[in-house]
């Protein structure tokens, strides 16, 4: 019914990530106006409280105060099809010709005027390792004979993280101290982790709840999946190593997660389907593919210096992960673990198949051993303080691009 | 001022958890009463709500909406001072003479006729690994001539948990199925887990949030903990062994654990401080304990089998920790890592010196190899269907015992 609508009142520049085919959600407030749920189109959010409070948003099934909060927890919690036809009417109303264009100056707002806010309260958040070309480099640093753990190809292999220090684009952090251990040391020592890194991530947003004993099958994980995001799991890779025998990472990664303001809905990825890599393992029942496709989304990740200009360093695609989302989902909760609204699941680090492709400073300069020279000169086997890294996501398709802003941050020195 | 008050207008039976000192807080409900917080005394629930509705509460900088909730999450988050005076007020109003007697058939319920629930909303679950001796056992099942890895007595090891499937005493749960590799099988197997246990821990639950960044210290660790619970951390052993390389447990783990349904405050537990374990390796300046004490909490593990009497199979103590909660929680603060009010830190198993000390099932039966035998006849390696698994735990010295209850849940046939 709107599928034809490709222009709106609103003027978008060529190349937004945010034409009227995205209708992404995020969370926005003002020096005036206190937290709203919130849309973008072009370069003007849209506050769907005040959208609301003029009656345009009725008879979708949502209350009022859904708008007035302070995350999307609750308006994710009205569903699936309550969402869609959201989008569906926020199409209408975005469209040419549409009635509420005389409202503009209640209900638009420059982005630049709005601070966007931590879109989600997440309850739980997991942390996929998916990518293949991520933990072959991985593997091949520490096992070089052996790169690949032998459960790797049979199961989406994931472990628990921190939900607290996830903090929205803009949110800059300090580097974190704590204990590390050169190889040539007797003790550990303590100090500013020396060996600060990204990780190049998206993640999904969980819509609907399961109860605890119940399990999602790889056929109707997308009935869970409200949205997706772009997610740098900031990692101090010294303390990590020091730290993680035997039960996995902690404070190498716990300080801070960086997201991206806008979740981006499956509806709007929709035009973007592609193959997932075939697995040249036979997988048991429960995490077999049968048409699952997943998503040709278009990855970078900038390093910009204090005062320097933005420096590409890697270019990826989510479509590289060897493990889909369905997978995943599939795995999470075969043995009944349940699912809250507002959960997060990320990726891992998304590392395609040549070099630039690669999702961590850890890949891109091996470990220290092929440092990166930027624009200005300088080189970089880790992040140095007041280095900002910039992630940027976007799908691209027969003219139309639907994208998510990005995910960006500054590391601070440390306290 | 009510230091002295030792006996309660309530009858309070000999050997009861819940004398006029302890005052734990819990969340209660029944057919007729939407969820209350509450305290209990011998075997009588005290619905704060009703008190507070007529009146008794006042003064105490708590908003009365407060009793009315369905976690203990805005109680905690008023603070230690209201949470001080909140318990003084109540031991007052319970002490002998009091005047709210008369009220009693508006204020108390037989605990036979509430149903407790979930008391906190987990926002963030982290498990310690803090005993020496249960690192120790499993360490030498796993590397007989390298039991403790380079890095255990350097920091408290710790991983980030599963909040969403964390539940009350009383619920029970099905047995997961998942992968399981046998050591003979060339390719993973699936189905029911074969190696289900238990995990005897008690957990801390934060009463004061901290920024991003900040870090809490060894001497000001207990200004940040609101009480204490008795926790299982439920383990499929199988699930566990194939799955944690390299990024630690996962679906072993998050398929169910129990809290009991009563916190018990540090004030109450204050009697019964002792000193924590020697430490012979010289750990890092924000490490170093001054006169921090941990406490003498005996721990007790029952299972009982369908129809069965109960066996008890564990008896360990708090006390046995190698890593104090004060450690813990600098430790996991050292990094910058924020904490929120109802975070649930739990110890990681408790083992004691002597074999009925072990806290899992996994070392009482030495990985299989020596199944236990209970009053029934029946032998168990593992925790077989239909097994209810009881924890206990209780301070007691010169006549005063403070408990709290117990945590149980039955292992259910898989769904």
């Amino acid at each position: 019914m709107t599928a034809h609508i490709t222009k709106s009142w609103i003027q978008v520049p060529s190349n937004s990530d945010f034409p009227i085919q995205n209708i992404p959600f995020g969370i926005g407030q003002t020096a005036d106006i206190p937290p709203f749920v919130c849309t973008r189109i072009g370069n003007s959010v849209v506050d769907l409280h005040a959208l609301s409070e003029l009656g345009f948003l009725e008879g979708l099934g949502i209350d009022a105060d859904v708008f007035a909060q302070s995350t999307l927890n609750a308006l994710i919690a009205c569903g699936k099809k309550a969402h869609q036809q959201l989008r569906m009417r926020l199409i209408e109303l975005l469209a040419e010709d549409s009635a509420i264009a005389e409202h503009e100056s209640s209900i638009m707002l420059p982005i630049s005027h709005v601070q966007m806010l931590m879109p989600i309260q997440i309850g739980n958040y997991t942390d996929f390792y998916s990518s293949l070309e991520h933990a072959m480099n991985v593997g091949k640093m520490l096992r070089p004979d052996n790169p690949l753990m032998p459960n790797w190809k049979h199961l989406p292999v994931g472990y628990h993280g921190r939900a607290s220090s996830i903090v929205v684009s803009g949110q800059n952090f300090h580097r974190p101290k704590g204990q590390f251990k050169p190889d040539d040391a007797a003790m550990p020592l303590f100090g500013a982790s020396k060996q600060m890194d990204f990780e190049l991530e998206m993640g999904f947003v969980i819509g609907k709840e399961t109860a605890l004993g119940e399990s999602v099958s790889v056929e109707r994980a997308e009935e869970y999946i409200f949205g997706f995001l772009v997610f740098n799991d900031w990692s101090a890779r010294d303390l990590q190593k020091w730290e993680y025998v035997p039960l996995g990472p902690f404070l190498g990664k716990n300080f801070a997660s960086t997201v991206s303001p806008w979740v981006v809905t499956m509806e709007a990825l929709e035009p973007f389907r592609t193959n997932a890599p075939m697995q040249d393992v036979q997988v048991l029942p429960y995490l077999e593919r049968t048409n699952q496709k997943t998503f040709d989304i278009q990855l970078e990740v900038f390093i910009k210096p204090e005062n320097g200009a933005e420096n590409k360093v890697c270019t990826s695609n989510y479509k590289y992960l060897y493990w889909t989302f369905h997978q995943q989902l599939a795995h999470h909760t075969i043995n009944g673990c349940n699912l809250k609204v507002g959960d997060l699941y990320a990726s891992g680090t998304i590392s395609g198949p040549t070099p630039n492709a690669f999702g961590s400073m850890l890949e891109l300069a091996w470990r220290g051993t092929k440092p990166l020279t930027l624009a200005d000169g300088t080189q970089r086997s880790f992040l140095q303080d007041n280095d900002t890294v910039i992630m940027r996501a976007f799908a691209e398709k027969d003219g139309l691009r639907i994208g998510f802003g990005e995910a960006s941050a500054k590391v601070l020195p440390t306290l």
